[in-house]
């Protein structure tokens, strides 16, 4: 049990916890966007991360008794050396999965039903139909399979497309490929949607030859990490006509106002606006309240990245 | 048994029906883009009407044996006084289904992410990301319960959205609410589906009072029929900022040049594309097949709208 330990979270919970909030535990709100609250900080047990906040980081060295930081993200890299061995790290995984999910879908059918088309036809007063693409029937290949993918598999299927989807290694219970199959996958996927983490792994996943291994008029999206593609490549086939593309993250970012790639045909871009939308907040907040039930009833944490 | 029956069909299926094509059946292929097929055609048992194609109708006189009337639509009223009584109609019900159910979810997803925005930015060489609205979460009433609204609430449901359906009558078991509580359900919608047909008890639906009963910032979403909305109220809200809109179809159709509604704010507007897309054929294509199949083997036709 933790009865009574002090927790400093970025946001209050009082509303929607439920009627035995704060399960014992002595609460400070603090959401770093200014200075870290003033006084002794080293009783607190349990530091929740304000998220994309300037200072999210900075109440951390006065943390002494520190036994867990939570996160709000699902990378975790950037923490790792700020906090001393032995304080248990939890990630934010799932948090973002709708938001990206979606924005992927959003992607996808803007593409396919040619959704920038019909805006500017909208600004020019023209009522012109005709016959468009779509996601329904279509082969889709998912590159990357971890929850994000797995939130895109299922809406992807509701729009009765044909996923196919790709991880690290196979899981053939799933029906999940191995990546060393990548290759043998990529000339019958009609749509390609990648989700990949930025690692050394990843990086240059679609080069030049893999993209040459599309077939015409297929559609790349990306909604992972922008070097998972490389981006001369992508516009020498988007400039030639042969392949569309939908990105809500390129290499480099943020894209220079001058790089050619934004103006190149066929590619509907948007800045990196994936996992922000207005399902992030909710989500944030039940995972909070979850695990400050199982912090204060001594029961493990979900998420744990680091014991 | 119709062995050796004649029939007219708008698109040859010989590649995909499988062996045992045409199951018997003689069979003439005309598209309507042209007049239809000279000598006799008073044994032909069975017509498949052209979709969309100018001389659709021009065949119909000449059959004067005809068994059975198949239609690629899901409306079938300006076909009923051109077939004599005694000759069965079938419709195309479910053929446009993932087609508009598809461009629903488009159109909600570009509106929530502000997709046109990104369009904007992007001619204009601008990385501005910000926070946007979602579909995940979002209360949204659909209204029109029939087999599109089904397709699309099945892919509303798989983007985690809440969904509340409403039809001529409710149908407790399903949860489906009676259109006699609609007022009573547009306060909480966040965002509202119209998927209804044209006739005198569905014009008008949403009028000046009802949508007023929407919450500030909700969403209009029609890919029914225009007159479901009274055009002028629905853009007085517009033009105050309070509600948003994303149609396919608009009250007139098509949309004169001039109309202001091209330029209402919070607007985005396509042309009555909803059903034409690329899903259309393939599924026009094995419903005509089963069919055939049906018709050959003497068994009861699916989608009989007229004995």
């Amino acid at each position: 049990m933790a009865d009574g330990a002090r927790v400093l979270l970025p946001f209050d919970l009082a509303d929607e916890a439920g009627g035995d909030w704060p399960f014992g535990l002595r609460v400070d709100v603090w959401d770093g966007t200014g200075p870290a609250p003033e006084g002794d900080l080293g009783d607190v047990r349990l530091h929740v991360l304000p998220y994309g906040a300037p200072c999210a980081y900075d109440a951390l060295p006065r943390l002494t008794g520190l036994a867990v930081v939570q996160s709000l993200r699902a990378g975790v890299d950037e923490l790792l050396p700020l906090v001393p061995d032995g304080v248990t790290i939890a990630n934010g995984r799932g948090l973002h999965d709708a938001s990206t999910a979606e924005h992927a879908l959003g992607l996808i059918l803007a593409a396919q039903r040619e959704l920038p088309r019909w805006v500017a036809d909208q600004a020019a007063g023209r009522w012109d139909p005709s016959f468009v693409g779509s996601l329904a029937d279509r082969r889709v290949l998912l590159v990357g399979a971890g929850s994000i993918g797995g939130a895109i598999a299922r809406r992807l299927e509701a729009c009765e497309a044909v996923v196919t989807a790709v991880a690290r290694r196979a899981r053939p219970a799933e029906g999940v490929r191995g990546v060393d199959e990548l290759d043998a996958l990529l000339p019958a996927a009609e749509i390609v949607v990648l989700v990949l983490p930025d690692d050394p792994s990843t990086r240059g996943t679609l080069d030049a030859r893999r993209l040459a291994l599309l077939p015409d008029g297929a559609l790349v999206v990306n909604v992972g990490r922008g070097t998972a593609i490389v981006t001369a490549a992508l516009r020498a086939e988007l400039e030639s006509g042969r392949l569309r593309a939908a990105l809500d993250v390129v290499d480099p970012e943020p894209l220079p106002a001058d790089h050619p790639l934004w103006h190149a045909p066929g590619l509907l871009l948007t800045p990196h606006v994936g996992g922000g939308s207005a399902s992030f907040p909710p989500r944030a907040r039940r995972l909070v309240i979850d695990q400050l039930r199982r912090f204060a009833a001594g029961e493990p944490l979900a998420n744990v990245v680091r014991p």
